[in-house]
């Protein structure tokens, strides 16, 4: 990088105060962004079933505020609400002081679909389609490992119901993101809950939370708090507008007049969520292939195991069981994860004889978990206003033509 | 009941081998009954949540052979499998060398609801209506004090996946109802699981597994296993019919000709659940009552508390959040759960305006848990050749009259 002279620092403090983005890192062109600033990007769905674990690049971006610049040899983590006083981390101290742990997760958006929620009535949030999901392998210490190690114990479990998080990035109040998460998915030895410095084996990129990032499996990507500065351990959820007034779902009957926040507990667990990647809605396909093949991924929140994804040629009257794998194409599969810790998506495919003479096809697909929850046939009953939780059957139509 | 002559036990004796069922015990008339012999019934649905406790006598009955007749002085608990040798334990052994646990849980039959699914095309299973769920309070002992106590520890850990349960009734071959669950559910503190001996303070009735029944809370009924004689730590599941073949869940494409066992798991966590109670299908209402009352229960697996119930009066156009309760009207409500632990159902009711000149109403219920996970709008494409695991909305048609 080298250094910068005098003026040079003075021109880049200059346009940040007048735009707190202009320090934000460049991002790979072939993302969709739905919001620049703060940047919000999803790739093409036609490629995100493409490798089993997401590339970093193409990973999907969800920031709420501008990208803070944290320089690795400064950052310290606070640890804080234990009864020894806070604890404070550097970047070395967590690679050295704790066991390493790596796992496969996915993290999915709460807007993750919103946009076919968004047909139907009007939602406030960013119009994402189906690509506010990626799986990548997270390596970093186990919170329960860091927890134990500010204090907490058998005295402090008495009290102690959440966790919070606050990251680096802040308004222009100064007010970071955060938001907590229930202290048992924190503590438990199976919530595999990480403070993560690395993303597919390499250093966190910018925009996933360099240096240290929060993985909590299973959970909405939203409490993944990404640049953590500080981790506090309290009686009560977050106060944060994140925690109490945003990601919570409502019934499709309650208005911005009627809505009350408190009526409704913060999104933790996902629901059972699948969508087709290929063929793309729109696509047209020849009479002459005799086959088409459909692909797309599958996954649920809380750790359950996708078993089934049955996939439909004619619009739900009759189904097929798809093809699910846990790796790539041709590559060894991940190892089968303990109960309840199916923290990756699977990717589906299925390959079926075209329909005779059907000039459309509207293709569905829709997952079953090992608790035997299934995806709600249709989107207007779980509308809600913020488009959040859609996960609705998938569906995609694509015409037939002769050669 | 005083002594029984020779003779009269030579009677009973002889009925017993020409009829197994002789000796089960006598039923409360109001139950319907789906099989006589085994035993399977359920309550009137407009009685089923007219208490959050159901009384025993009117919960429901899901027996798989005739009812052991179990003398509880003589009654041993064998725990096998484990490095120290069989634990061979009395019923006062249990009451006496462990402490007394109960919990409030829902206990409900995988093939609730199955003669929605089929009037939709023919199924293999018992025609259960809506009421083949009931609420009790369990007390009795962990079974993790149990295992503990015969020797379970980071050893046994390393190789034990499976808690294998068999009880005392047995088939005219002498195969007794045998299932398993995981051993991560057996073994946690939070899991729960009572080897019972109580029902809602008394003694457990014969019907429900007198002396001793395992009580597995958020799994299917089917794995809480009665008049418990044998309990094994295993590497493999129970390689029992029940638990290898018969409660699994299948797509809707899945015929008797196609279907192979071994491609989907043993339901062990239910998807979230919900069914109107009153009023009932059919049911005439007077347009000069103005409002309607509309009463129902709602649950779901794995300890996921149900967080809202919507209601529609107009087929689904439109929907109202139910109020929801945890005990009876007028009575203090049960305590909040444990996150992850809420293993009783919720009763919920919704007073509203009947919808003005319409004759007829289409009423339907449908919960959301706190992973937000929600019940699917339709049966079809959940329909499987066993006709389990239906947890689509529930629908009932009322008929509006002028005075």
């Amino acid at each position: 990088v080298g250094e910068l002279s005098a003026e040079d620092v003075k021109k880049r403090e200059d346009a940040k105060s007048l735009d707190p983005y202009s320090s934000d890192p460049e991002r790979h062109p072939v993302l969709h962004a739905k919001c620049k600033k703060p940047f919000n990007a999803e790739p093409p769905r036609e490629i995100l079933a493409d490798s089993y674990i997401t590339p970093r690049v193409l990973f999907f971006k969800r920031n709420h505020l501008p990208v803070p610049q944290v320089d690795p040899a400064s950052y310290r983590l606070n640890v804080e609400g234990l009864p020894g006083g806070a604890l404070s981390l550097s970047l070395e101290d967590l690679k050295t002081r704790f066991p390493k742990h790596t796992i496969t997760a996915t993290l999915q958006c709460a807007g993750n679909r919103r946009s076919d929620m968004s047909k139907i009535k009007q939602v406030n949030g960013l119009n994402w389609g189906i690509s506010a999901i990626g799986n990548a392998k997270w390596s970093g210490v186990r919170l329960r490992d860091v927890l134990l190690a500010a204090g907490f114990g058998p005295e402090v479990a008495k009290w102690a119901h959440h966790v919070h998080f606050e990251g680096l990035d802040k308004d222009v109040t100064g007010t970071a993101y955060g938001t907590s998460i229930p202290i048992n998915k924190a503590i438990s030895e199976e919530g595999d809950v990480l403070l993560a410095y690395e993303m597919n084996g390499e250093d966190i990129p910018s925009d996933h939370g360099f240096p240290v990032r929060v993985v909590v499996p299973g959970v909405v990507g939203a409490r993944s708090v990404k640049w953590l500065g500080r981790i506090v351990i309290s009686t009560e959820e977050s106060s944060s507008h994140w925690q109490q007034h945003d990601y919570k779902g409502f019934s499709p009957g309650t208005d911005w007049k009627t809505v009350d926040p408190k009526s409704a507990p913060a999104i933790q667990e996902l629901p059972v969520q699948s969508a087709i990647t290929v063929p793309a809605d729109g696509a047209v396909i020849d009479r002459s292939d005799e086959t088409l093949t459909v692909k797309g991924y599958a996954w649920s929140g809380g750790g359950r195991e996708v078993v089934r994804v049955d996939v439909s040629l004619d619009g739900g009257k009759t189904w097929q069981v798809a093809q699910l794998r846990s790796g790539d194409e041709g590559q060894p599969a991940e190892p089968s994860p303990p109960p309840g810790r199916a923290w990756a998506w699977k990717l589906w495919e299925l390959t079926a004889p075209l329909p005779p003479e059907a000039e459309e096809l509207e293709i569905i697909c829709k997952a079953v978990d090992n608790s035997y929850n299934v995806q709600p046939d249709t989107v207007l009953p779980i509308w809600n206003l913020r488009g959040l939780l859609n996960n609705a059957w998938h569906r995609v139509k694509v015409k037939v033509t002769e050669d």
